[in-house]
């Protein structure tokens, strides 16, 4: 097994970053696998992702995050954040009634093919509850009304707490989610939804898209903002539509449209390849 | 060469409606090399395109309408179109500035790709005219201004009457068509525009795309209604994105999508393989 | 919920084979709705899909078969078959050590988005024994070797008899059936593989592909027939590849995909839209 | 306008690589713009591609090659090449009688969409000496025989050199060149070829596919090598296919495929995107 680690940075794009960066490393005995860099031409903006060997690195894992941030992040203003590898990602899953993402996580992990824990299921209805048991999640009913939303997010919250999770997977979770709750999770609540071209408002889109005769059916996946559906996009991909597909049969092409995006997006979030940065992603390959 | 001709029928759902039809081919020896049926099963409406060769066949092509008309269609209330394949569409294209759908169009006619003519070319600028020279098309500038646009339309349309032209293309004309204009030409205008997920109203669309960070870029071509980018889609198609792509970037990828689409409608129309109902497309593969 | 039936026909192309299928089903008030024909130009063969409502259907379900072979399928020398929506096919799912195929074909139908039954799997592992266990389907562990070959495929005809079998999805089965096997069931077992352009023979693709540095890997979705892997041909799809991507990445992306075709396929075969014809299939959309 | 220079670099991995190259940038006011990495981890080659503003650049042009290779590639044992963007590259093109590529470089370059001279046309047909003419290009006529091949290329080779040519297009060129002509030009031949899952070798791939009924048609654009169609391939796409589609279908949808992948292919390389090793490409995005 590689035992990796990972350095995402952004900052002001300057003289010299990219050099102090595999300096440190090289110096260090940090043998680089990937790099990627990036730099916004027009912002100005830098980011970088480096993985390297821990194996025969210099500084001890617990204090590498001291180390980079006096002697290298400091002096280029960087946001950055380091991740070990060997790390499994702690996952809570939020869903309601939709199988099909949640399902198809579950494989996922299952198969082995992510290599993440899942501690924590959250719905705001009891349907899934045996397919949680099944495979000894603990999985918590917690219904949402308008009255009782602030205090149902407070449970959530602390339970969120309890397993020490790293990242939410909105998996069809058909809730809003408030502000309060939001901006606890900055870039760690990851959400799936369907779209068209055009899209449609309102509370029938397929309906709407059906009418219009649309020959393609989107899917989005996104960090979750407090501006609903408008968060930072990871991924998106469309599926081909015709005058063929019922509304039922546009309903099934989406959510396969729809899981394949999420799975892609959470891939990408597990495996430490996005920097947010403003409203976008720069997301390495 | 094959001789053939296509029926186009959109009516409502009723018993023995395809049964009538191809009786009245097959009686009089219409040899049925296509056949192809789609039912809305909402709004119960019938749509059927049938293509058959007319050598052999015993109606002469200058009555087969009328026959038809009394025969078959009258019974059914059918709206209906029979298309004969050796009739060479005439189209008219109006452009602007942009080259590349322009000149991916003339490439298809000049190698035979497409069976049309090109009888007439519109734009409100002159950039292009010596292309049209070169391939001895008739260039009309015509600059559409706020004040003149009314008359200048009635120029426009005199000129799609004397070159009887079949179907104008708009392959990226920067102007705004009236409803006078466009009441003339139903289902006879296809027009391509770029589009994102999710879309971005306002002057400059590339950058509102860019800023949030999109993964694809998509093209629609579609018919032109007095409802601006609203009227029924034929073809739509996307292309990827990442953070790599600068918004120049953006619009060279935005174009080859854009092109590419509206070839595939453009095609699809020239083929006979559209039926329009309400504001949707029924396209036969 | 809909009660109808569909009638897959195959037959040389000739006059009104159409209009008297059609007459068929409306003198006995049968309701079409959804009539799909393909007429293979170059062999004069001619398919066809007709899809009625059982309801007020005038021919009782248990003698629609024999009216049909005797008024119209006689006459015209059709291959035929009539299927009822309401028979839930019942499918056989052979397994070896790959999870992806597997757990999303039991996804498809534990989530009810697949109506369909599945009462049997079969390996040649005990691996996934507590997964049928899970959701109480009979898992036969049938080891297979070279010597006992024969013995064994006995017992699974066996099985497949039993069980009273309609479809068998080979889900990344690792093993080679005999001929003896495939005759029982033609067009009755769906295969999966990966495959890339170019074709890479021998007992590593994956790393021959990586070395040749493909960017794109593809997945064929067919009926088994004795000709390894050359079978008619029912989904086909590909994913992109980069030099980002190791063989271990590829292999994932390779799985991604290959559940994806597979799913399409199976999803085509048991809603009845495939007529195989000699080596290769009609699809209807 | 932004003048650049892009260093294409590709080594054994080893410590300080990147630091040194961009220390060699920054030290001398190089102001970079983009930086990318590879890493082949199986044979830890190292690959790079930096492109970094002129503008106030302390090296001269005409010495920046010679001290790079004194200062770093010679420690590093590098395999290197600079780029300078304002340099337009000199494109040959070889057609003979199918158009769709042909036509749409010529859009492409006309249009301005690509920064490339096009100096030299070299058919074995006369058919295109018109479209040649239009553009002022001048067109050679060298018909190839087996007999006169040898002679002929001679021909062509002389050619290649008077016209200074950077790049050679094989715009659906349908003539085998010599070991003797290819590897006087190594990663500097491009090609074009369709290509179907499986493939089929012989003199007719879309008769073979037709009958096998593929539902993908490919195209895949390479760097031409002695091994016939098997050079390091840059970029691979794919079309749909139904069984609607003739064999004339396929080939127009061939087309296309063809001209976009062609097209990507000729853009990556013009852009100085690509570092060809073994017989791969890595194609930096």
């Amino acid at each position: 097994m590689k035992e990796t680690a990972i350095l995402l940075i952004s900052c002001t794009d300057q003289s010299g970053v990219v050099a102090a960066v595999t300096d440190f490393l090289q110096k260090n005995s940090g043998n680089i696998i990937n790099l990627d860099e990036h730099i916004e031409t027009e912002s100005r903006q830098f980011f970088m992702r480096v993985e390297w060997q821990l194996k025969g690195f210099a500084i001890p894992e617990e204090k590498v995050k001291d180390y980079f941030e006096t002697l290298v992040a400091k002096r280029f203003e960087m946001d950055w954040d380091i991740e070990f590898c060997q790390c499994i990602p702690r996952v809570a899953l939020f869903v309601s009634k939709h199988a099909h993402c949640f399902f198809d996580i579950l494989n996922r992990w299952e198969s082995g093919e992510w290599k993440i824990e899942i501690p924590l299921i959250i719905s705001n209805h009891e349907k899934f509850h045996h397919i949680a048991e099944r495979h000894k999640i603990p999985y918590y009913h917690i219904p949402i009304t308008k009255a009782n939303k602030k205090e149902m997010e407070k449970k959530e919250m602390a339970l969120i707490e309890k397993y020490n999770i790293d990242l939410i997977i909105l998996a069809r979770y058909m809730q809003i989610l408030t502000g309060e709750f939001i901006e606890n999770y900055p870039n760690k609540i990851i959400n799936i939804h369907h779209s068209s071209l055009p899209a449609f408002p309102g509370a029938n889109p397929y309906r709407s898209a059906y009418e219009r005769g649309v020959k393609i059916m989107g899917a989005t996946a996104h960090y979750v903002t407090e501006d609903l559906d408008a968060g930072p996009i990871i991924a998106q991909d469309i599926i081909p539509i015709s005058h063929n597909d019922s509304i039922a049969e546009m309903r099934r092409k989406g959510k396969d449209v729809e899981k394949r995006v999420l799975a892609q997006a959470v891939w990408e979030h597990i495996n430490h390849k996005i920097i947010p940065y403003k409203n976008k992603t720069i997301v390495f390959s």
